[in-house]
């Protein structure tokens, strides 16, 4: 090397677990962004499938993945099997390897790898990006850009937490510091009650016999999510039960408030729920939601 | 007129009292469409705005609407203003003129039609479009293509129906018979549930601090609704008070059943939460819905 120049930083290299909608769209944007993805999935043909695509340089053996020298590993698994998949992982885990996640909820896995021993490597992650799709064939480049991204640093070393930033940096996201309680609790009030509002409300046409063509656009955005796998589902509600009760609880209390309204003929009281939904509504960006906790209903 | 030649039909023309979202854009969709549009509007100027956007041929006093001999007039306001409005337009309607309504309610106003004396010449009808938005500035072409309006014949003579249906057609839309009581049950599960659910989902989310720029994509879908006006929607849930009371209890039994399973930790009973609302979504196009019965919850 001569004096003054810098030398070459190594391509940076990560495997991921996983190959779904959000491991196979972070494969697309990572290998877009340069780096060096390889990529393994329980379904062979679905890392053959992103292979053939170029978004990841390098299938590997999901029951054998050689993970050789890889700095960094992400578990891109639904969030009931994400413990496991680590587990299964870790003989081949290279010593002082970073791992990461993509779950929706982040207090589970992190207890999981504190219990394998990789509290001083493992740092959680969580994209504010999704689909009512799912698998392979939804992933997309792009899906990560703008989006916040959650990260849970625990107990892992700066080095750790830097190294999980720079990747989702390179995906377009914009990392964002986060306890995993605080996480847990704000997700179940930003993303799994608004899952189970749709899913609720798809339920309830499903029981009337509203079939979904005759549901307005209106309608129709709110149901969207209804499409959302369910068992993804399930294991993201089972994993914050306590926390996504509560929401439920608070979002009933408005409810019944607007039935009992409606019954009654109050038409202030009607006046003052819509008024308040569109306050939210035309909120520009709120208060910081770092030490985050919402009041009882 | 030489023999064999037919004679030419005559332009059609229409009066359109209100130019919002609704009124606005089928004004524009009927001046497009070749009709002869008169509109207006309590506020003289958004009749004036439409005017010189040209999506009206003529814009009339709200005081003193010249209907002239105009064969068809449309209210376009908000439905608890509708039966007012049509009292007030009374002195002006030329003798045998047509009347339609565009309000997401249909029961209210053909009462207050009948009551009047129009029930003859008076056909409700509800396009199922729209936006949270409102107001002209909201108003664009095309709104209505491909939409599904629903038509209430009432008592109305078969010319005047098939005069509104031709509109409607002009318009873009699909015209589909339906009974006012019928429409009103329907239209409590189809959108007026849709909105409740997104406002509540809304209001519980400012009660809990949670700042609409947190909330992921999905969440901005089911919330998306919330910015809806309030005074229409107040006037909306007190026309169909009773139908939606209905609809939200069916729902308030489905978030219950969700929130006992997470706290009893039944994994089976949260999973088939989710299965029976994506069932809905992958539904095609469903049953008949004419006879609509929704069963209790």
């Amino acid at each position: 090397v001569t004096a003054g120049a810098a030398p070459e930083p190594p391509v940076p290299s990560v495997a991921i677990a996983g190959l779904g909608l959000i491991g196979g769209s972070l494969a697309r944007d990572l290998t877009a962004a340069g780096w060096r993805v390889l990529g393994f999935d329980r379904n062979h043909a679905t890392a053959r499938r992103a292979h053939e695509a170029a978004a990841i340089a390098v299938g590997l053996d999901p029951e054998e993945p050689a993970l050789d020298r890889v700095p960094l590993v992400v578990l891109a698994v639904p969030v009931d099997a994400a413990a496991s998949a680590l587990r299964a992982m870790l003989p081949w885990l290279p010593a002082d390897a970073v791992v990461t996640d993509t779950g929706s909820t982040k207090v589970g896995i992190a207890a999981a790898a504190d219990q394998l021993g990789l509290a001083d490597r493992f740092v959680g992650a969580h994209p504010m990006a999704g689909d009512h799709r799912s698998g392979w064939e939804a992933s997309r480049p792009g899906l990560f850009r703008g989006a916040r991204v959650w990260i849970c640093a625990g107990n892992a070393r700066p080095a750790a937490v830097e190294l999980v930033r720079r990747m989702w940096s390179a995906a377009g996201g914009h990392p964002d510091l986060i306890e995993a309680t605080d996480h847990d609790r704000l997700l179940a009030w930003t993303s799994h009650l608004p899952q189970a509002v749709a899913s609720a409300l798809a339920a309830t046409l499903r029981q009337a016999a509203v079939p979904p063509d005759v549901v307005g656009p209106g309608g129709r955005d709110t149901t969207r999510l209804a499409a959302s796998d369910p068992d993804v589902w399930t294991g993201i509600a089972m994993e914050n039960a306590g926390n996504l009760a509560d929401a439920l609880d608070a979002l009933s209390a408005r409810t019944h408030r607007l039935r009992d309204a409606l019954r009654n003929g109050d038409r202030a009281a009607v006046r003052a729920f819509f008024v308040e939904a569109r306050a939210w509504a035309n909120e520009g960006s709120g208060p910081s939601v770092g030490p985050f906790s919402p009041p009882s209903p």
